[in-house]
């Protein structure tokens, strides 16, 4: 795969992501309409963010459990905004065997082999999993139940986007129950600060929280909390939400618990769940018009060494000074390639660990190990220092944690400079056509302006910030009293 | 859940495995036919043999990807033999979208979305794998490529047993491409020799290794090697399979590479299996009439500390120490849970605890504080001794090591041991419906033979050992100079 050719940001941002994407080996279009194909080096990434979010569940007393991919048709029904929101992009299963055509043409679907019920294959899973709590759940003494689930979803969508929108995309769903609507409301904020702390810590991406408005609330959630983060290009896009459900499933799916007085009450509900899409996010904060750039905390690779050398003596002795080297990091936790591959040159080398976002590079070549130096390269600045051998593990491991800080530093700095006011609908989209970006502005809490808003400046509410107190004047109807909010174009 | 109550063994061992998988906590069925669910004690269990196992692929060089979960029924058309065999057991995605019944009734299928070509939801990834490796492809340069997907799949079954038989089930599926015939049957081989070793040393379930019949072979594979374990009721059950597909998939989705000379060849295959079926093995292997056997290796709670007291003084005293213990087992990367639960009595745990196959039980009352010692007690043999203070630690980490010794040794006995010859169909049928257990026999070599000897026998050919090369007279017709097979009836 060359390493060369990727379109700049400024050109066109969206197929500067596409090259990327493909370029860095992260992920393909499969020929299953919407589906993707997630690829060796894009998978090691989504490892990586599944392990340490899984941690960060454990840590906070969950559990992991797996519920079935089909949901029957009439379950889905049960919660009435529930199937308004999701029935639009099903894929429904409604027979279960295929037969050798008549005509000898090939397989066909057996007409006798028509299921009595149509199964959807889950686009999420309240529905079945509210179905089981049913069972699980009597007296207060079975809550709470904090289950998350790692599966396969599938929404059909007409327009994909690699990692962005997919028909099928992985993610996790952790859905709880609990005796109150306190413990509940707790946890569904314990969790959007779980993922706020990954997506900032971990990912080294800034994301403001906030409260979704009715309107971009999930399909039978009573509140929907989300993390918002802006893309390099001023767009925003949704890394996470968190839902409190009230007892808006347990009703439906009629599950009520004994209190310690022994009288029957509604089990209160909570889901949350990241996707695939934090990769797309993960990208769009970070890289540059060289290739992936990763916080290396996510890097499948945080240090690769690349040999220079113009015969088989020197390769030796670089190899041989290069073999300690990577034991020492590797004692270290530090993960390190050494890619002495004589089939491609260094140049070469250096463009594909570029393109592949690894954080740091070593070059060794003879002149250092002569002078006892090595040349290390941070992808992120791109900038080059000569190191003493006896100071590289030193260095590699403080770079480490300083290109973690300084990627979420300049991505707060980014978000920042990026969060602009605007007092009229000419003035928002005065801002969004030149820099995009997040736009704080007064709205009356209506559907109507909400919707208004959305039609004369294509941006829409990303969220209403947790901790937003002012009050002014709606930027449509000039009401006063209304709530600051923050508008953006999305992903 | 009470710990009472599970059938014995010997009066109905399908009873028990059905009582045990619902009161250890470990799946149970869902509405969905033939879907279960898995529930967190299980899905715990089931993470220790996906992280154990994923660690030993990326030891021996594989990477993990993602596939998509619907295959195009014309991809699974293109290989003969494997269209066959999956056919009629297909979920079928017909339609992308439900509407709201024009009489109101509710949500239906939206006829107006009905996809061009059916979707098959994957029984097995060979196809559209192999439709990707044609654009991975070209040169021997890209060769080998070493993936694996850790999935979901659908396999409709009419009759189904939770892990046993599911028509939703979780597994990992390697798919390897190779530029040599030798390269790809060393990959089988090598991939066997992985399930078998994780199996035996990490399941401590002894297998025998072997090569299916023509007639129990992977649709679409030239050879398939497999491991099979003897279950406690004599019935065998097949732990792992792995495929030679030689160049089958290569030419149904036309996959050549260049070799050094410029010369196209088609590529070379394997693909390599083992799914939640594996619970089923671990259960029936170990475990006995109060529940649960678990090898330490892969015990989600490798030791439980249960106190005994009259009062909070003594609660108080005991926490204190089981505190200090707990803390010096977790910094031997021992699993330890505590529990001070004071709503069930001591004896209930014990049964709770042995139901859930716990490998190690501390009981601490207020005479071990004077004595300084500890009750230790082992799940396998359920006997107990009294361990001074100062070596528990020590008893611990030893006793973890010989429990998962144990373990596999009496699993290797017992197949030892229920391995017997038969001469003729009638002393088959005699050890089989007396003992049951692997029989060792002589067999032509001929389908009808094999079939023939299924219907008399109920019986099937479990594998020809890699190992055999004893001649005989076949077990059903004489003939001389047939080949010694292992019958068993199976799971």
């Amino acid at each position: 795969m060359s390493a060369k050719g990727l379109v700049k940001r400024n050109q066109d941002f969206s197929k500067w992501y596409n090259e990327l994407v493909a370029k860095a080996d992260l992920a393909e279009h499969s020929d299953v309409r919407g589906c993707m194909i997630i690829k060796p080096y894009g998978y090691a990434i989504w490892e990586k963010i599944k392990e340490q979010l899984d941690q960060m569940f454990k840590d906070t007393g969950h559990q992991n459990a797996y519920f079935p991919l089909f949901i029957p048709k009439s379950y889905l029904s049960k919660e009435a905004d529930h199937v308004d929101g999701f029935a639009k992009e099903c894929a429904v299963v409604t027979h279960y065997r295929l037969k050798n055509a008549e005509d000898g043409s090939g397989v066909v679907v057996d007409p006798n082999a028509k299921l009595e019920e149509e199964l959807i294959v889950r686009p999420t899973s309240e529905t079945i999993i509210w179905n089981t709590y049913k069972k699980w759940i009597q007296s207060y003494r079975d809550l709470p139940i904090l289950v998350n689930q790692w599966a396969n979803v599938v929404r059909w969508e007409m327009r994909t986007r690699l990692f962005l929108r997919t028909s099928e995309f992985l993610w996790q769903e952790g859905h709880t129950a609990h005796a109150t609507k306190q413990e509940a409301v707790e946890e569904t904020e314990k969790m959007l600060e779980v993922y706020a702390t990954f997506v900032e810590k971990n990912m080294a991406t800034a994301v403001i929280k906030g409260l979704k408005t009715e309107n971009e609330r999930f399909a039978g959630a009573v509140e929907t909390y989300c993390i918002e983060a802006l893309m390099q290009d001023g767009k925003a896009l949704q890394a996470g939400t968190s839902h409190f459900l009230g007892q808006n499933f347990a009703k439906a799916f009629d599950v009520t618990f004994a209190d310690k007085s022994g009288k029957q009450n509604h089990v209160w509900a909570t889901s949350w769940g990241v996707s695939t899409r934090l990769m797309g996010a993960l990208i769009m904060t970070h890289s540059d018009d060289n290739g992936l750039v990763l916080p290396p905390k996510l890097a499948p690779i945080q240090v690769v060494i690349v040999p220079i050398y113009r015969n088989e003596d020197q390769l030796s002795s670089i190899s041989n000074y290069a073999s300690v080297l990577v034991k020492e990091l590797k004692a270290k936790g530090i993960s390190v390639k050494y890619d002495d591959d004589d089939s491609k040159k260094p140049g070469w080398k250096f463009a594909e660990y570029e393109m592949k976002g690894v954080p740091l590079r070593i070059a060794i070549g003879p002149r250092d190990l002569e002078n006892k130096t090595v040349e290390l390269a941070r992808r992120d600045t791109l900038t080059k220092e000569i190191v003493p051998q006896d100071d590289v593990i030193e260095n590699i491991t403080t770079l480490l944690v300083t290109i973690q800080d300084d990627l979420f530093n300049r991505s707060k700095n980014f978000t920042i400079s990026n969060t602009r006011s605007a007092n009229s609908i000419d003035e928002m989209n005065e801002i969004l056509n030149k820099d995009g970006g997040f736009i704080e502005a007064y709205w009356d809490g209506s559907k109507e302006s909400e919707l208004k808003i959305k039609d004369l400046t294509k941006a829409t509410i990303r969220c209403i910030p947790l901790d937003s107190k002012e009050k002014g004047n709606c930027i449509l109807t000039g009401k006063q009293g209304s709530q600051k909010v923050v508008f953006a174009r999305a992903y």
